[in-house]
């Protein structure tokens, strides 16, 4: 009876369309899913928030939503740069699309040790790959978002004593012609902050931070410098969007700097 | 026409309910609108979140909707807490209802002088109020949020110089006997913290907030707890929630720390 | 030379408090960890938001904010309310504290088949755990929350034609005196909705969905009485807490419903 | 003595940097103030989130933070694509930028009469403006989102009765080349959806939206192809950028649709 169903109910979506409009990008949104990363140690579980869409022609009334979903579940293969790209031309054969986008984000975790007592924690990072196919060209970006301090250069030289520091976000997004680890990535990021973050500190690491901190200031046009300045020498990048918000301890807004660039 | 349906149209809500449940709260939410506020300089305008709720007894299938619609459409008083018990009176009598509840939330504004340079400028809060009506019992409470300055009093004791700050936000919710208004509140706030925020510092300012925190060096226990001995002194206050957040500069997590309490 | 800096350096949180006033909860939150759940299939990974409180009493100046992380880290049980109850005791003795607050949310899988075609797609659901210890007793709420469809009674039974429909969220916390399994927690939610939610459909479950939803229309007011006439009826249930929020499709803001009962 | 500490403090940011690097965007961001709007009937009172960023020369160390919030509070004109163009033209001025980039996003109420009883309640939208300067060319674009009704041909089709429908949200947002009022943006994309939304609905009026969103069964595709007919059609618009999300009520992911174009 299910297929008898199947074959006699009409299929609205695949009649034609008058109004002569082609769509740049339809599908799905906001799917949450299980997944595993690549990382160094192999893939790591995570849940993930997805983004399908495809370039629809002008005489299609319409994409097949479910397919994106079927896609999805049928992918065993742990979220990396490579897997985007695998993705992305699969997408495009099964909706039969000419262009095409995908964005997968999540959680991701770094277990660390803390720099002075060496106690082992773990920290959190959200990472986001996007893939997109437009005119034939495909092209996949890497992004990690790392939670850092900064120190504000100018309090600190002004002030007798103290100054005004506080967490920042900071973002690499990257187009690459050679695998980078995402953890490799996110170094970039953390190395160019006025310190890193570690879950688990004793007061010994407390004093350490503290004071790396005070003597690394940076101002929110520094930390995107000095992670531009990374990228630039490194090869494997073809691409970068770059950027770092300070979520200023003395103002109750952000400090915010951008850099973009293709080589 | 319009009449005629309406007389005819059946109204489902209001047919009797066999399963002999009552609910303790049924009503709207996420209602956005304009609204004015009261403020010691006056009415002033802001834009509100708005959740109204009233019991249902076991034999009523329905409440009427519409009506919160209604009754908050056609209100023209400023937000205040005896705002709040006359609108929920109100709310009662037109739900025919003998519990009810009802939350408003929304930025509130205070023009403040940097502390050095004199320079105005505009900071913005959350306030909130909350009146419940219980078993013939009507009360209603007050909150205020502030984002302040938090300095770790261990940081800068363990380390040669510098001390971790970050942005903190503290919240004051209490049930008044008279009168407190919005703006003395957010002072109780302010004044329990490291240091207060400003939006617009110029340099000699900046100096004074760093060194200023420096010197006032607190934990998140101290936040509220130098919060709660103002709240003791205070005969208008009755009852308070207190508690404070701190967004760790040295960790992508938070230090909090609550009190509650009923004299 | 790490040793001699820790056994030097001044332990201001373990000092004296002159203040006299002890802290209901102070801990930290906003935790994100790599976790697993007990689900009926075993333990399944997920990524959860952690909070942990304890009580300080009014002498002590601060709390060891280090070991809520050490506990977390070194957990290594599936979540689950058994597992809450365990951590709470095991983190209230590493504190040394009277009382204290535990939560732990996180996503949540099962796999589902299609009421007609049987495709077999993965949904997702949020859960959530509270512990609690309060003047020597420990208590543990379970608690999901399920995305279903509800269709509106009111505007099936006034129109020609069709019924106003929308996703809703209903959430069950419950106290159990035996194991509930998330899964079978879950489905008194979803039993309780016009239908159910899948995250694939084939035409010939569309049109299953669309019709069981019309034959199955329910006010918010239905959603939280069905959910609690069936956790009436659950001799393992002590106390529920349970809520639906419809977001409307004909309008911008939710209708909502909530009960709560202690047995 | 302040000016005194004025002229003494070292001016960091105006320091110059070695690096050669350039930065495209810093600034501030998360602004929260109180503003008007341009609306139809005059300024109308709002809250706004404001983003502001000029591009930095490789030479400069730093910007200047406080000179945007400077500009910010001493601007006294609505919010329009006029006041846009002039806020950007003095921020370039104010901070000798090259380039900028401005984003100014709040809630905008219109009074809407309900459709067959006349009710009249107050509808909330979301409005965003955005202007950029790059390589001497300012372009401003005018953004509304509003929430609407879509319901599903597909679903309407292959079933005896009923239709799954939810709530959407479709927002346009273009370049134009003459005045286009906030309302009549609005208009465009509530006249493409299956139904448009208001606060308040007598029952009469429920029966009208159910009937006539069921009248009007759209696809996401459509309502995006819908609002593109009316752009096209629109010689004010120079260039457009539109989309439409559906919070599924048969799935807890959305479909969704993107188009672009200029023309």
């Amino acid at each position: 009876m299910t297929t008898e169903i199947l074959t006699t109910l009409p299929d609205v979506q695949s009649s034609p369309d008058t109004r002569c409009i082609a769509i740049d990008r339809v599908g799905v949104r906001g799917i949450t899913i299980p997944i595993t990363v690549q990382s160094i140690n192999g893939p790591q579980p995570s849940v993930a928030t997805v983004a399908m869409y495809v370039s629809l022609p002008a005489t299609q009334k319409g994409t097949h939503m479910s397919r994106f979903v079927t896609l999805l579940s049928e992918n065993l293969e742990p979220l990396s740069a490579s897997m985007m790209k695998s993705l992305i031309t699969q997408m495009l054969a099964l909706l039969d699309a000419q262009d095409g986008y995908i964005e997968i984000s999540c959680p991701f975790f770094v277990t660390k040790s803390s720099p002075v007592s060496g106690l082992k924690s773990v920290m959190n990072y959200e990472i986001r790959y996007e893939a997109e196919c437009k005119n034939g060209v495909t092209s996949v970006k890497q992004e990690i978002s790392a939670p850092v301090t900064s120190l504000c250069p100018c309090s600190k030289k002004i002030s007798q004593y103290g100054a005004h520091n506080q967490r920042s976000k900071i973002r690499i997004s990257c187009e690459l012609s050679a695998e980078m680890s995402l953890e490799e990535q996110i170094r970039i990021a953390e190395t160019s902050a006025s310190c890193e973050l570690w879950s688990r500190l004793k007061r010994s690491d407390e004093k350490y931070v503290t004071e790396y901190a005070y003597e690394h200031a940076k101002f929110v046009e520094d930390l995107v410098r000095d992670m531009a300045s990374q990228l630039n020498a490194d090869d494997r990048v073809l691409a970068y969007w770059i950027d770092a918000e300070n979520f200023e301890s003395i103002h109750n807004h952000s400090a915010y700097a951008f850099i973009e660039r293709r080589k």
